[in-house]
């Protein structure tokens, strides 16, 4: 009985409890490392808190937990380590971030965001560009106490800041996806573009999951390539729910990237092919994991949510 | 001979040669860190090396230099440790990265800055939004691959991020700066601003090359103390310059601060007591670091040159 229970605690079967959990356990994270909304000055951490706590489903967070989770019991550990929330609050702090400078009037001019006012409607565009530049410095030092060896921390804040970079990383994507705004994208062009954009960050949640647990070089290496297909395919249904979905459901203005000519998989692709892409990935993703056996089933449980979810 | 050659190189007198050598050292870090024109995507490259050459003195990394050589010298070595210009070129982006959001119309709404386009201005607004962002990125990364013992890394990236984050760093004295406008500078709002939005950053300057050159706990604690002083005095001296000299002379538009209501030392203090406080916190400064004798002459050269310095 106490075993059965236990096994129940450190791998939930239901990637529901999974999300939930993970979820709950990054919120109380982001909560004790963002200054309080009384911490002078006031105006930038009200905004760093309204665009953080926005109602996000942590996704990337739940992929750190699960990697790292994936990678403790392969080697003879059983539950998530402790203080790898804090991995997953940074990377989180690294897209909501994003995000905000995503927003501004001089790039995607968004005034929804999630259902809610963008942080520049919300606070004005000067604190939030000040806002989105100190989530990321805040990241660095989330990254710069965590609670494993200094050399893993290392490695973790290289791999973090190349994946959010301009060579192959987020903020490449970004000014990839700016300049190739009226011009018909390609195979090419949409690959590089979501790769860089959304995939780098995914990618490296994993990663750096499994690094702070003790990766090995080969598990380093799984990861990364289970990471890869997985954020192309979450971009992928992305896309796909952009196209499909009313902004009602999807908290965010739909149809805009149609609208605006954005690269995006359906545009080149079509509808049906994108769904089988994205499918194709996931699957070729888990025969990545197959050396882990049921050590990587929450791990796998959240990719197929990525996949699966419908906004 | 060769004593008194190897003596001048390890510790040149001339402070010129010290900010020129050290200049030129960060310079060729800087060129060696930041990916090529021709490195796609080509747009934000060009728009990072655009602010980052465009004429500044690296006062900073010439100060995590000279600090580095105080603490290398006193502990029995002789010369900077390796690699001490990569500390450097990291603070150098965070440096230009502030100049280049602290330039955007949101915010300060300057079109030129070292005699130079500013780089909205030479790359549009979302480009420099984002090589602002990028600049920030690609210091961590920096950071990430220094050449000394992890647990030194991780103590300089916990740093640098404090000091240039909401809560008594370098983006809550932008915040602060905003907040004040138009409302009258007092002793208390101008010191609280000054030591967060310019002292924090080279008191880190300081402090990181400390740390990097292997301080020990007692050496941390001066170079602290020292930094918070020296940079204070800069600062002060820059308000003071704003108010003395033109534009040209300045390579900025000159007497901004003074039309916007910002938040300067002469504004509640007055020029004569304004200049006298700097020397007086210099002379402060440089009696902490008496410990070191002549291992501490080219810093407080510098120092010197801080306070001493007409543009």
């Amino acid at each position: 009985m106490a075993t059965a229970s236990e096994s129940k605690t450190t791998l939930p079967a239901d990637v529901k409890a999974i999300l939930r959990e993970g979820a709950e356990r990054t919120d109380a994270a982001l909560e004790r490392l963002l200054p309080s909304v009384s911490q002078v000055p006031i105006s930038i951490h009200g905004a760093m808190r309204h665009s953080v706590f926005a109602g996000g489903k942590r996704l990337r967070p739940v992929l750190v937990m699960e990697a790292a989770r994936t990678i403790a019991s392969s080697h003879g550990g059983r539950a998530t380590p402790d203080g790898v929330e804090d991995v997953g609050a940074a990377i989180e702090m690294l897209h909501t971030y994003s995000l905000i400078h995503d927003d501004l009037p001089a790039l995607d001019n968004d005034d929804l965001r999630r259902g809610k006012p963008t942080c520049h409607v919300a606070f004005g565009e000067a604190i939030a560009i000040l806002a989105g530049d100190a989530l990321q410095t805040l990241a660095y030092q989330t990254l710069a106490n965590l609670k494993c060896e200094p050399e893993r921390t290392v490695e973790i804040v290289g791999l973090v800041a190349a994946a959010t970079g301009t060579v192959e990383g987020m903020i490449g994507g970004q000014v990839l996806d700016l300049e190739g705004e009226h011009t018909k994208p390609t195979a090419e062009s949409v690959a590089a573009i979501h790769r860089a954009k959304t995939g780098a960050l995914i990618r490296v949640s994993i990663v750096a999951g499994g690094v702070y647990a003790g990766a090995r070089a080969e598990d380093t290496q799984r990861l990364t390539e289970f990471g890869t297909k997985a954020g192309l395919a979450f971009q992928i249904v992305d896309d796909v729910l952009d196209m499909t979905q009313d902004s009602e459901h999807l908290g965010k203005t739909a149809g805009k990237d149609v609208a605006s000519d954005k690269a995006t998989w359906p545009a080149v692709f079509g509808i049906e092919r994108s769904r089988q892409d994205a499918a194709r990935l996931i699957a070729e993703a888990f025969t990545v994991l197959e050396p882990y056996g049921a050590a990587a089933e929450g791990l796998k449980g959240v990719a197929r949510y990525l996949v699966d979810r419908t906004h």
